[in-house]
């Protein structure tokens, strides 16, 4: 698809609405989907493991229901389609991850499978379009069940699965990711072979619904969200500064070299930065989540001698985060001059940054307009499926559902009406894409 | 003693100097502490323990051989006695404690008795003198042993110990500092009826020899301090600030309640205002020695949502650790408002500070310059046994040797020449107040 006018403006995108009856239908898929994945304090669908399943198997007897033709592909994601009368055009593709973390909510991930399916209805009941379309449920995309590595449907669909991740042990300490992928009747000596599940180039475009896990959408009293890109970020699980312990009482400001009043020195010359940065126009957010003085030296009466504490940036940006890095560094290094301590960043973790395709963005922004659906442009800080389909070429964009009270918890609450709202959004797109036979949409 | 010109000019003060002799017996006894108390890796004297009690049954030894009268009161503290000319006038006493930490050093504490014990000597040679001179070794000064009380033999003296003293756990767990005190000798039953052992009026004033704790000589580069004051303190042992946790990715700056970022603004405003309050003239330390976020709920990926720390302020002067106190209290209100966050600073456990008297601040000046000592007038940081004469109504002084590598170690390194150079302040002070027979002296 490419950015001309007139794809993207108004004038040509086709309707799309769903049904009462469709409408009826995704609450009472999420219902049971709720009903069978209550842990008594939440929902729990473990990746890779017996409850994931069963919420699999509970979409795919709704999929056949609706007439679909279904497949279970090497690592046991679903597959639901609906042809198009060009077979041989590349897909239009969307979905999202059917797993939770433990004591979760209902709709991480979910809400974008149901979506998809929804859409597939509506489609259908239609009419005609040129492309097929495709509702991709995948399995495992949360961090919490094997220790921090995830996204494991979506990257075993383009062969990025590593040795690292299947020894990767469960949160039980009892088993590996191979062991619950063989459970399920994964295929896992195809897995390991490293061959794609899937030809990028089968797909058109990938589109996800997912609700919005900050507070964004709430604060702008809008419904949904048009993401940019997800962002990348630089973590440094450990940094430590190194002063000089002493007597809390009998050694003088000028003779200390007080480790925690660097760190907050150092801390609140980085939240300064980050204010003006914002202002610059920068896609930034920076965290420092734990600290910790050493427990083994500290006390009241002694100044501390060293600190522990991590420091993560995230932006869209690369270029953002090497340049933040290097401004951690310097300010490092003066505040090291300034009070004679030494801090030690080690090496960061990275992960890319994801960018959503410009035209997936626009056309997203068209569909809105079209419909008057109230949105906001921006970024995803949290990691999704998404960015594993564009970062494997896929022209790839997201749809965010407003959502109150974050995510990985009981508590997330969306509203139906927003959902339905979002839903239609890529629906229109999905559509709209579906009907464009251009070879490079 | 009053701060008549011609008591304290150099005029009028009495020579005094330590023989050879002396100065090697000063060494011998120091020598043969720090072998009898070596525990492997420092030196331990147990508070009311058997390695206390033979430390106090060396000196008595050598006290004896010296041809001193010797009593042990009470609480087991060691007084030994040289009688003047009118011993219906109030003593001159110094001294200090024998016990010490637990892989400690063998001069915090014992370098000040040694002291007390050379002076006496010196002075039963140097012949006679108006007033009696007294030197206390004292029981129990460290809070390592019993969980943070402290000042058991000087308290004993003076009446003041509580229920809860005696009550108080030794670090092994299985016993208490009563039976610790009865397995000594010590006499429970008049120590816990509150009379005080001792009349302060018995004491016309009261001089302490310790090794410096801090740094400040060191870097000063003089081997001698003349203490103000022993500070006072205040103690959060646990201030939490309250923020929202938040996911680090999703959730943007403006709508962030960051815990750990409103501590590090309240620590750099808090010592911001230690600096300018140092150079307005004001006496303060200020540490925060223990910082911790939550281990339950914090992650590198998390906005933290709460954070505890530990603060601490210490001054010579009651009114700046009040006015500290409310200052501390304005910037969190400040800090709280400005971020969305809550401090809850808790009740500050408090310690009074102690104030030496003028007039015996100003004779050990006197003496040091008399002797061509180089001095620096200074506030001791870490509390001693003189606070509880000078509270008790004693005219109370403190001389300082410098210390390299601080206090409550093995590597505490205080020389020899800085030792001889204090003593004699101290024995020239001593023998001016002994030859004063003004009543108040």
């Amino acid at each position: 698809m490419d950015q001309s006018p007139s794809l993207n403006g108004q004038d040509i995108l086709p309707n799309f609405s769903l049904s009462d009856p469709v409408r009826q239908l995704s609450i009472d898929i999420l219902s049971r989907l709720q009903e069978a994945s209550f842990d008594g304090v939440g929902v729990s669908r473990e990746t890779y493991g017996a409850s994931e399943t069963a919420a699999f198997e509970l979409l795919e007897s709704y999929a056949l229901e609706a007439g679909f033709d279904v497949e279970w592909d090497a690592a046991r994601n679903l597959i639901i389609r609906l042809s198009g009368d060009n077979p041989e055009l590349a897909a239009v593709a969307t979905g999202s991850h059917l797993d939770s973390v433990p004591e979760g909510g209902n709709y991480d991930g979910a809400a974008g499978v149901i979506a998809g399916l929804a859409v597939l209805i509506a489609a259908k009941e239609a009419g005609n379009r040129q492309r097929s379309m495709e509702v991709y449920a995948l399995r495992g995309e949360e961090s919490a069940w094997f220790g921090g590595p995830c996204y494991f449907g979506s990257r075993a669909l383009f062969g990025k699965l590593t040795t690292d991740d299947f020894n990767s042990p469960h949160r039980d300490g009892k088993k590996t990711l191979e062991d619950c992928m063989r459970s399920t009747g994964a295929d896992v000596e195809k897995l390991k072979s490293g061959i794609p599940l899937l030809d990028p180039a089968h797909l058109a475009c990938w589109l996800e619904l997912h609700i919005e896990q900050g507070p964004i959408l709430i604060a702008r009293d809008k419904p949904v969200g048009v993401v940019t890109g997800i962002r990348g970020n630089h973590r440094h699980r450990r940094v430590t500064c190194f002063g000089q312990a002493a007597h809390s009482g009998a050694v003088p400001r000028w003779l200390r070299h007080d480790a925690v009043l660097a760190m907050a020195d150092l801390m609140v010359r980085i939240d300064e930065h980050w204010r003006v940065l914002l202002e610059w126009g920068e896609d930034l957010v920076v965290t420092t989540g734990i600290v910790e003085t050493n427990a083994n030296e500290h006390a009241v009466s002694r100044v501390p001698g060293e600190v522990s504490f991590a420091l993560e940036y995230r932006s869209q940006d690369l270029k953002t985060l090497q340049s933040f890095e290097a401004l951690v560094q310097s300010e490092c290094d003066q505040v090291a001059e300034k009070r004679g301590v030494r801090f030690d960043l080690g090496v960061p973790a990275l992960t890319q940054p994801a960018t959503m395709a410009p035209k997936m963005i626009a056309l997203l922004q068209s569909v809105c307009e079209s419909q008057s659906v109230p949105h906001e442009v921006m970024a995803s800080g949290a990691g999704h499926d998404s960015s594993v389909f564009s970062n494997a070429g896929v022209p790839s964009g997201m749809v965010f559902v407003r959502n109150d009270k974050g995510s990985h918890n009981p508590n997330e609450a969306m509203e139906y009406s927003d959902f339905f709202q979002a839903t239609e959004v890529l629906g229109g797109a999905m559509l709209a894409a579906a009907s464009n036979q251009a070879e490079d949409l």
